[in-house]
């Protein structure tokens, strides 16, 4: 089994040490290959996504990926930041299905913004879909508006889009995780202004037919933003586009107050993945040595039970988390009163511990 | 001064009657007619947003309007449910700045989902565009597609656009606030993906050139929609498209915990606005007279202050509801042991007493 392993810029070097770590302590036999992506790999080789990362990420089995981006890099041309590299990568993938948890854990409820009991326990699952809508669509650009408020003016414009089977597939993929959980599944769409989102409801709505064992509601976007505040626990499973999705998946982990526990998933229909963490990549405190290497951690037991068919090794890393938070270690970000502040690696070297 | 009173659907009748009530006691020469819209007038006459009452609406120099929806009309085919009349009067009366205020009252702090040091003494004001965007974008649709991931297949599209007169005139109204509040505006794009939101960040960084005593700061939205969760104080003056806006000012009002307390106002090159409550309509609760009008009596005050001239009135109004809040009177929406809780009308007339 071959992982490309692309640690990307920030802090991306250091929590992928880690996760890389506790990969190699399982005695599976997996190829790890690194290649570099993001900010690094333009300044290397002028490309965010230079063609040897690309070919490597094809070919693996699944692409374990850190972060990216950085300040320095905001002010070159669309094409060449950094971000470039993981929409791409979604693209010539072909990564439709977003998995994002959103889960409070038990020892970091209190880290939350929400109030304890809104968010104890709160175990929900973001799918969100990932290589279409205004992400994507095509014609986009600017031009001298002919219609509108101001018909002679520049104007800039993109496309939002959805065609039926990319949405079929994306309801599939909630629908088969709600039989794996609670049975309900949440889709997020603004039918009531977008043709796309009533499109959207429709085909989810005929794709529901062959899952009546599971219910099925449909929620407006800002009625969901709402929620997710309100009530974070009333939802199970959210399925919504890539834009939506970028929004609420973000809202959601911000809720558990631990982003830097959260893993993430990115798949396409034969099962290869990309897995990273939620957080980006905090160049903030690149290279100290204290960024949280959890969520890249839980990231790669993602990958293990997602792309590389061993659930078993998946488990016994969650185990290994839940162990280390359990004996009170952590890093600055979850850090509270009583509990022992470590460093990356240290976190990291106590995950391999437990294991 | 001519107030067109459009009271709407669900619990919109009882809201607006107590915010009548409380203008009529004002002693200023407000001439208010009432028309229907939304359900109530497609039901009566066929469509949500009838000519009479469109008319009636831009010979005013205020909208005072209820809340719109309703469950029955779910099934209406998309041209004909209440909310095409919220649109409709939008684009037909140019009503491209709607302002959404985000405060949380003292007395209520406790009724929000974020632990109190988070959001005690917030207050906020989210600027979202009204008349562009994806809302009203051209075209859209559905057809085949004939490239993407399926070429051939049936797939529904939207245009989002945004015009360089248009993005101008919204950063000016976000800086003149900006202004007026603690001189920091943050304008919320999605630079790094759409070119909408390219141009968006390029322009308002122009016009900012003429207001350099105002801090510019840009945030991605899937940014925004976590900062708004964790350290919501840290905002002041939010400006965003219609999309966003419509997203982030629906988090932003379920974070203060109390969004039956927050009104909004919809204004026009000319301040022609239309001023409504942040809440919607309510059908669960209309006709128990237990809906909470305050939301709607600040937005009458509002109305006085940005259409009609009369902040001392205004400034009265915001005064009263102070004063009623302070007295312990409670709408179910916002009761807490140890206050007094009270109906619609009891509420109304309690703000009407302390005028
Ligand atoms: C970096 C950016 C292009 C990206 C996105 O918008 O998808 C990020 O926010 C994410 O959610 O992975
Ligand atoms: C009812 C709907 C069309 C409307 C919108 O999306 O603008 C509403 O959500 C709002 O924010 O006023």
């Amino acid at each position: 089994m071959k992982i490309a392993v692309l640690p990307g810029d920030g802090i991306g070097h250091e929590i992928i040490a880690e996760a890389v770590k506790v990969l190699n302590v399982l005695d599976l036999s997996l190829e790890l290959e690194t290649a570099s992506v993001g900010g690094t790999a333009y300044k290397e080789q002028g490309h965010p996504l230079p063609e040897s990362t690309l070919k490597l990420a094809k070919e693996a089995d699944a692409i374990l990926f850190g972060a990216v981006g950085d300040f320095q890099y905001d002010n070159l041309e669309r094409h060449l930041r950094p971000e470039q590299a993981i929409l791409g990568l979604r693209k010539e993938l072909g990564l439709f299905a977003n998995l994002r948890p959103a889960i409070c854990y038990e020892q970091l409820t209190h880290a939350s913004s929400l109030k304890p009991e809104l968010v104890a326990g709160l175990d929900l699952l973001i799918i969100r879909e990932l290589t279409g809508d205004i992400y994507f669509g095509q014609p986009r650009g600017r031009r001298t508006a002919t219609d509108g408020h101001f018909p002679g003016a520049e104007e800039a414009f993109d496309t939002m889009r959805y065609s039926r089977p990319e949405i079929e597939r994306i309801a599939h993929t909630a629908f088969q995780a709600a039989r794996k959980r609670k049975n309900k599944v949440t889709s997020v769409d603004k039918a009531n202004v977008l043709e796309t989102f009533q499109f959207w409801r429709d085909v989810v709505t005929e794709v529901h037919q062959q899952y009546q064992d599971v219910t099925l509601e449909h929620m407006y976007v800002d009625n969901a933003a709402m929620q997710l505040v309100k009530a974070p626990k009333n939802l199970d499973v959210v399925v919504t586009g890539n834009m939506f999705g970028d929004i609420l998946s973000d809202e959601a982990a911000m809720l558990t107050g631990s982003i830097g526990m959260l893993p993430s998933a990115s798949l396409n229909a034969r099962s290869q993945g990309l897995y990273e963490p939620s957080h980006g990549s905090a160049p903030d405190i690149a290279g100290q040595g204290i960024a949280n290497p959890l969520a890249t951690i839980l990231s790669a037991a993602m990958m293990l039970r997602y792309s590389l068919n061993q659930a078993e090794a998946a488990d016994r890393i969650e185990q290994a988390v839940q162990t280390v938070l359990a004996q009170g270690l952590r890093t600055g970000d979850i850090y509270s009163e009583g509990t022992t502040r470590v460093g990356t690696a240290q976190m990291g070297d106590a995950v391999v511990a437990a294991l």
